[in-house]
C-alpha cells in the first residue's frame, strides 16, 4: 500500500458514478460505501474497491414490523414527577412531552407486570391495584393518591419511529419518506426473519465485499419531544434494549425478580454519570452476552458467503460493548465509528479483538455543514488535527467519510484538503509499522466503570461538550495523545485485586462528586480505600481531579483527602480555622503562561497543612500537589482540553510518577508540538497540533536536542538513529 | 426619662473618674460598668448611675482553680486523622496544633471510659484494650492499627487558660498578667464555692447594683493553636461545657451510654451547620435544664440582695439558650450582648423573659481600632446605622460601650458622635412606645435549629461573615429590619404538628446542601414535605434560597422541586434536555438596577417547564419564581445583604405571600430608605441607611405618598393621621 493509495472509504450514489471514479483517484480510495438516504450505483461495483453496504438489522422493512407489532423495539419511559393535589385520582399523562410518532405506550404485555408506579415521596412502588391505565387518554390513573406525594409512572414503549431515522429525516429535511418502525431482532419472529434475510441479501449481492452492519440490535437511548427536539439522549444507554420478551429470560438467568426501576433508575436511566448499581450491571452482563450471541449468528452469515462484517459503532450498539468481555468472540471484523477528537478516535481504535478499525471523518456530508457560504474545510482541519495526536498513539486503520458526495463535491478546496488528510494518514500509519509507540509508562483512570467505558467517561451524546462535564473531559482528550499507555481500571477490579493498580504509575479519578467517574459510594469501601493508599504509600502516583473519591462521612469530604492533601469545605468545617493558602511554584505549572484554565473549576477546596497549593483563587483551591508515604499526589479542580492544558496534565503526570527528572526525553519545549516514537521503524515524528507556525527544541530518546520550525498543521517525520 | 437621659452605660476606669463624670453628662449615661482589665473607681459610685459590676463565675481566681484541679473546666477535642502507614504501632500526638498553655489532656479521670480512638475509615471505636497513653511524650499509641486506615483520637482537655482572657491578653499586648484558669461552677465543690463567694461579693459590694455575668458557666468552643491562633471557633459550641461530672448525670437522665462521639461529630463539633444527631439535641437539653437550674442559684442570691442580675450574651453563655424552653425561669433581669449588624440586634432584642435588653455597640475601645490614625468614628456609624433598622423593629432597650474611656476620649469627633446616637436611640425607643411595630404578616424562617437558633442560622463566630455564609445570611439580616414578624420554626416543630406553617404567610429555607439551615436527612421525612407542599398548595408563600431542601433522592436534588420549579443538575440528569433558560421581567426585579448580585451564587441549577425564570447566568439559574397550588414560590441562588437585595428581599416576600398588590403600603420608592410604624404612639419613621442625602415618594399606611429628601443616617418622625 503505497502513500497513494488505499486505507480510506468513500461514499457514493446512484447520480455519482463519474465523479465517484474521480474521487477514488485523487483520495486514493479503496472502498465505496452507501448511506441512509444514500443507494450503491450497480456501474460502481465492479471498481477494484471494496463495497461495503451499509446494512440495517432492525429497521427498512415497515412491512415486517407492521406485522409483528409485538416484536416493534420497545423502550423503558419515565414521566415527569406529579404531584398529588388531592386525595382522590391523580391522573398522569404518560405521553406528555413525548414524541407520538416515536412512542406508543406498550398495552400489549401485561401493564400490571411491566409498568410501575412509583411514589416518589416514599420511594416505595405502588401495588398494581391502586392504579389503571386508560387507553384513549393515554393517562395512567392512580385512584387513592397520598396527598402531596409525587408519583410517576415507568412504562414501556413501542419505539414506531427509529430515532437515527428521524435525526435524519429531520436534519435533511426529507419529505415523503415514510418513517422507519424499529423491530427487535432479538425476538424469535424477528431473529429468524432476519437471519434468513441477511442470507437472502447476500445472495442478491455478491458484489458487497463488506457487511457494514448499522448496528446491530439496541439503539442507544435517544427520545425526542412534542416538538421533535432532542429530550433525552444518552450514547450509552441501554433503555431501549428492553423488551417482557428479553426481560423474562434476564429474570430467568439473574434468578431474581425484574423492576422496572432497575431500567429506569428515577429517571436517571443508568446513565454514564450513576454509579451502576449491581442490578444494572447484571443486566448490561446479560444483554453482552446475549446481544454477542445473536451478532455472532448474522456474523457468520457474513462469512459463510465470504463477506466481512462491519460494525459502526452507533445507533444500535447497545450491549455490544467492544470493551467487553464477549465482543471478541463475535468473530466480528471491523468497527467503524464517528470520529468526533481525539477521545472518541481512542474509542474506535483502541477496540481490542477485530481486525480493523475506520474512523469516519467529520465532517459528515450534510446539508447542516454543506451549504453555500459554508465552511466545510474548517471542521474537517480540525477534526483532523484533533484526532491525528490520537492516531499518533493508536491509529484506527482506515479513515473514511459519509453522507452525500455531492454536496462535498461542491466545495473543490475540501476535496484537495481531504486529499492531503488522505495521503497523511497513509503515511502516518506506514512509519509507525503496526506497532505501539513509545509509552514512559502507564496511567490508569480509575470510575466506576473501568474497562466497557474505555474513553467514554464523562461523554453524554456523542463527542459533545456539556457544562457538567468539560473540564474533566479534558483529561481523557489530554490522554489521548500523549506517550503513554492508558488503562481503564473500575473500583470492582481494584476491591477484586488491588494490585492491578501496580500496573499503573499514576492513577486518575476524575469527576464530580457520587458521579461513577468519581466513585460515591464505592469510597466508603475499606477495601479500596486502603488499596489506593497503599498505592501511593509505596510509590504510585495520585491525580484526582474536580471532586476525586468525594463521599461525606466520618469527618472527610474527599475519602483520599489525606492523600490528596485537599478536601472541600461543604459548610461543616466553618468553624476550623485554615491556615494554608499561599501559592507556590512548581514544576508542574512551569510551562503555564497567565492564568491557568480550570473550566469550572471548583470552590470551597482547602489545603490540608502539608500540602503545597499551585494555585488558588478567592480561598478556592484550584489545584495542590502533596506527598503521602513514597508516593505523590496532585489536586486540579478541573481542566478543559487545551494545547497548554495538556502540558500541565503531561507535568502533572511526570511529577505524580517521581519521574520528573526524564521529562526531557521524547519532548519539545513547545507545548503546541508533540513527539511520538515508533520502535518498531524507528521513526519518530514532530506534530504541529495549531494552525500557526511553530518553533520548538525538540529532545529526542537520549535527551539530544535540536532546534525546529513547523508550519501550520505540519508532521515532520525523524528516524532515531 | 428625657431624650436626653438614660438607656445608655459607659465603661470606666480608675483614672478616668473626671472624664467618667463628663462623658456621662454628655451622653445622658445612667449606667456605668468595669471590663476585663479596668476597674471600678471608687468615687464614681455615688453618682445618681446604676453600677454594673461585671463579674466571673468561671475565672479570676486561679487559687481556687489550682486547689481544685479535677474541677477545672474541660472540652472534649478531636486530633487530626491520622493513617498507619504501617501494620506495627501508630502513635497520634494528641496535642499537635494545640496551645499548650491553653489546654491539657485530661488523664485525671479514666482516660478508658472518657476518651475514644475511633476508625475513621470504617467508623469504628477502637475497643480500649487496643491503644494506650504516653503521659510524657502525650501520644496516643495505636497497638496493631489496620493498615492505611485512617485514626482520631478525641479526648477531654482541661482548660488551662480561659479563652476570652487569653484573646483579650493578645489583643491587648497585655503584659504580667497572670493567665486565668476557667473552674467548673457545674461541680459540687466549686458550686458551693462559687455561691459563696457571690454572696460575699455582693456583701462587699453595696454599690454594686447590677451585677452583669460575664458569663454563667460553659464557654463557647474556642481553641487555639500552637501559635496562638484562633484554630477552632463556634459561637454555639458545646463542646466545652463537658466534664465526667457532668456526662455521668447526662448518662443517666438519658438511659442510653455516653460516648465522646456525640460531642465530637467527627470533628465538626455539633456546629449550627450540622444537622444535629437525637444524641446532641438530647444534651443540649439536658444542659439547659441544667445550666438554667444553677443560673437560678445565682440569679436568686443577686436577688436576695437586691441587685440585679444581668447576662452577658458571649464568651461563657452556652447552655443558657435565651430562646430555648428554660431561660425564662431563671429569673434573669436583663441580657446584654454585642452588636455587630442587625442579626445580632435581634439576636439580643427578642429574647423574651427578661425585663430588659442591652446592645453593647462597636468599636469596642481597644487599640486595635483606637489607634493613632484609626477612624473609630467610621465604624461606630456603620455599626449604628446598620443595627438601627433592627432597632426599629424591637428596640433593645438600653445601649452601651465597652472597653478602655481613655482611648475613646482622644477622639473628640468620635465623643459626639456617640452623643449623638445616644439622643437619637433615647428618642425612637420612646417613640415606639415600648409596643411592636406594625408588621405586614409574618416570615417563617424554616431549620434544623429552629427558635433556640433564633436570629443564629449562618453564623460562625459572632457576626463574622464567611464566604460559605454571608450569601445566606443576607437573608436574617435583610430580615432584621423589616416590617414583617419573624419566626424560626424548626423541622421537629413542623414534623409535630404540620399547622405551625399556617401561622406564617411565608416560609423561607436558605443553605447549603445537608446543612442545618438547608435540612439534609430532614427532607427524607415524608411528613415535613407533606406539610410544605400542602402549606404552599394552600396559598402559602415558599421562598428557598441556595440549596433549599436539597437531598439527593428518587430522581430529584431539591425534595421541594416541584414546588420551587427549580431543581440542581448535579450530573445524573446530563442526559434530560433543559429548555427553560429565558428570563422574564418581574415584579420582584422591579427595582433592581444593573446585575443582582447573589454573592457566591449557585452552578445548575435549572428550571422545571413552569418555572419563570428572573435571572440566569450561563445556564446556572439564579433566580426564579412558580406557582404551585394555590401557592407561590421563590427561588434564590443567594442574597448577600445590601439594601437593593433587601428589597428585593422584600419584593420577593411579598409576591411569595400574594401579596403584591399592597407594597404601596408604608412603602419608600427609594430602597436606600426604609419606614416604620408604631400604632402604640401613632407615628411612623423614615430612616436613610446610607451615607449620602436620599429623596423618595414614600406611602403611608393608608396608600397616601409623598415627597421627601433626608440627609445622610438621618431620621424622620411623622405622626400617622
Ligand atoms: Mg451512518
Ligand atoms: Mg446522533
Ligand atoms: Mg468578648
Amino acid at each position: 500500500m503505497s502513500s497513494h493509495f488505499g486505507r480510506v472509504t468513500v461514499p457514493t450514489d446512484v447520480d455519482m458514478i463519474e465523479e465517484t471514479k474521480e474521487i477514488v483517484k485523487r483520495w486514493g480510495a479503496d472502498a465505496l460505501r452507501d448511506c441512509d438516504g444514500t443507494d450503491m450505483p450497480e456501474e460502481l461495483k465492479s471498481l477494484p474497491a471494496k463495497i461495503y453496504s451499509t446494512y440495517y438489522t432492525t429497521r427498512k422493512d415497515n412491512e415486517w414490523a407492521k406485522a409483528n407489532p409485538g416484536e416493534i423495539q420497545q423502550m423503558y419511559l419515565m414521566t415527569e414527577f406529579y404531584t398529588a393535589m388531592e386525595r382522590e385520582e391523580l391522573r398522569i399523562p404518560v405521553m406528555k412531552h413525548l414524541y407520538k410518532e416515536q412512542l406508543k405506550p406498550n398495552t400489549i404485555d401485561d401493564i400490571k407486570r411491566w409498568w410501575e408506579v412509583i411514589d416518589r415521596t416514599t420511594g416505595e412502588a405502588l401495588s398494581t391495584d391502586c392504579w389503571s391505565y386508560e387507553e384513549e387518554t393515554m393517562e395512567a390513573v392512580i385512584h387513592k393518591p397520598l396527598r402531596y406525594h409525587d408519583y410517576t409512572v415507568s412504562f414501556l414503549a413501542f419505539i414506531m419511529w427509529d430515532p437515527v431515522h428521524m435525526y435524519n429525516f429531520l436534519t435533511n429535511s426529507w419529505e415523503n419518506v415514510e418513517h422507519q418502525i424499529t423491530y427487535d431482532v432479538r425476538q424469535p419472529k424477528t431473529k429468524e426473519y432476519v437471519a434468513e434475510k441477511l442470507r437472502r441479501y447476500l445472495k442478491n449481492n455478491p458484489s458487497t465485499d463488506v457487511v457494514r452492519f448499522t448496528t446491530f440490535f439496541h439503539q442507544f437511548t435517544l427520545v425526542f419531544d412534542e416538538h421533535a427536539r432532542e429530550k433525552f439522549v444518552d450514547w450509552f444507554g441501554y433503555s431501549a434494549s428492553v423488551s417482557p420478551y428479553i426481560l423474562e429470560q434476564f429474570e430467568k438467568e439473574v434468578g431474581y425478580p425484574f423492576r422496572p426501576e432497575y431500567i429506569i433508575d428515577q429517571g436517571y436511566h443508568n446513565n454514564t454519570f450513576r454509579v451502576p448499581s449491581k442490578e444494572f450491571r447484571d443486566f448490561q452482563a446479560f444483554q453482552q452476552r446475549e446481544v454477542a450471541k445473536l451478532m455472532k449468528v448474522l456474523i457468520d452469515i457474513c462469512h459463510e458467503d465470504e463477506k466481512e462484517a462491519m460494525m459502526f459503532l452507533g445507533d444500535h450498539w447497545i450491549g455490544t460493548e467492544p470493551f467487553g468481555e464477549y465482543f471478541k468472540n463475535t468473530g466480528l471484523d471491523a468497527v467503524v465509528g464517528s470520529v468526533g477528537n481525539g477521545t472518541t478516535l481512542r474509542l474506535i481504535s483502541d477496540i481490542p479483538g477485530v481486525k480493523y478499525t475506520e474512523g469516519r471523518f467529520l465532517p459528515y456530508f450534510f446539508p447542516d455543514v454543506f451549504y453555500e457560504g459554508g465552511n466545510p474545510i474548517k471542521e474537517a482541519k480540525e477534526n483532523w488535527v484533533t484526532a491525528r495526536r490520537a492516531i499518533l498513539r493508536k491509529p484506527v486503520d482506515r479513515i473514511g467519510y459519509g453522507g452525500y458526495l455531492k454536496l462535498a463535491l461542491q466545495f473543490p478546496d475540501f476535496v484537495q484538503y481531504i486529499e492531503d488528510v488522505c495521503n497523511e494518514f497513509r503515511m502516518l500509519y506506514d512509519n509507525m509499522g503496526g506497532q505501539v509507540p513509545y509509552s514512559h509508562f502507564k496511567v490508569g483512570i480509575l470510575n466506576a466503570w473501568g474497562k466497557v467505558r474505555s474513553w467514554g467517561t464523562h461523554m453524554v451524546a456523542h463527542a459533545k461538550d456539556y457544562k457538567q462535564t468539560y473540564s474533566y473531559a479534558g483529561i481523557l482528550e489530554g490522554l489521548s495523545g500523549m506517550p503513554f499507555e492508558v488503562e481503564f481500571l473500575s473500583f470492582e477490579d481494584v476491591i477484586a485485586d488491588p494490585s492491578v493498580l501496580k500496573k499503573c504509575s499514576v492513577i486518575i479519578n476524575v469527576g464530580d462528586a457520587y458521579t461513577a467517574p468519581s466513585g460515591g459510594a464505592y469510597w466508603e469501601n475499606e477495601k479500596l480505600v486502603c488499596a489506593l493508599k497503599e498505592y501511593v504509600a509505596e510509590g504510585g502516583g495520585f491525580i484526582g481531579v474536580g471532586e476525586p473519591s468525594a463521599f461525606q462521612r466520618e469527618g472527610r469530604y474527599f475519602t483520599l483527602a489525606n492523600v490528596l492533601g485537599v478536601d472541600k469545605e461543604i459548610g461543616f468545617g466553618l468553624s476550623t480555622d485554615k491556615y494554608n493558602w499561599e501559592e507556590h511554584e512548581h514544576f508542574i505549572t512551569e510551562e503555564c503562561k497567565g492564568d491557568i484554565y480550570f473550566g469550572e473549576g471548583m470552590k470551597n477546596i482547602y489545603a490540608l497543612e502539608e500540602a503545597e497549593i499551585l494555585c488558588c483563587r478567592e480561598e478556592n483551591v484550584q489545584m495542590a500537589v502533596h506527598a503521602f508515604g513514597k508516593g505523590r499526589s496532585v489536586y486540579i479542580s478541573g481542566l478543559p482540553y487545551s494545547f497548554e492544558n495538556s502540558r500541565l496534565l503531561y507535568r502533572a503526570i511526570f511529577w505524580a510518577a517521581g519521574r520528573e527528572k526524564e521529562i526531557h526525553r521524547w519532548y519539545s519545549s513547545n507545548y503546541n508540538l508533540e513527539i511520538n516514537y515508533y520502535p518498531a521503524t524507528g521513526k519518530y515524528c514532530l506534530v504541529n497540533n495549531t494552525f500557526t507556525e511553530q518553533s520548538a527544541i525538540i529532545y529526542d530518546g537520549n535527551g539530544n536536542d535540536r532546534e525546529v520550525t513547523l508550519k501550520e498543521n505540519e508532521i515532520i517525520w525523524y528516524d532515531f538513529l
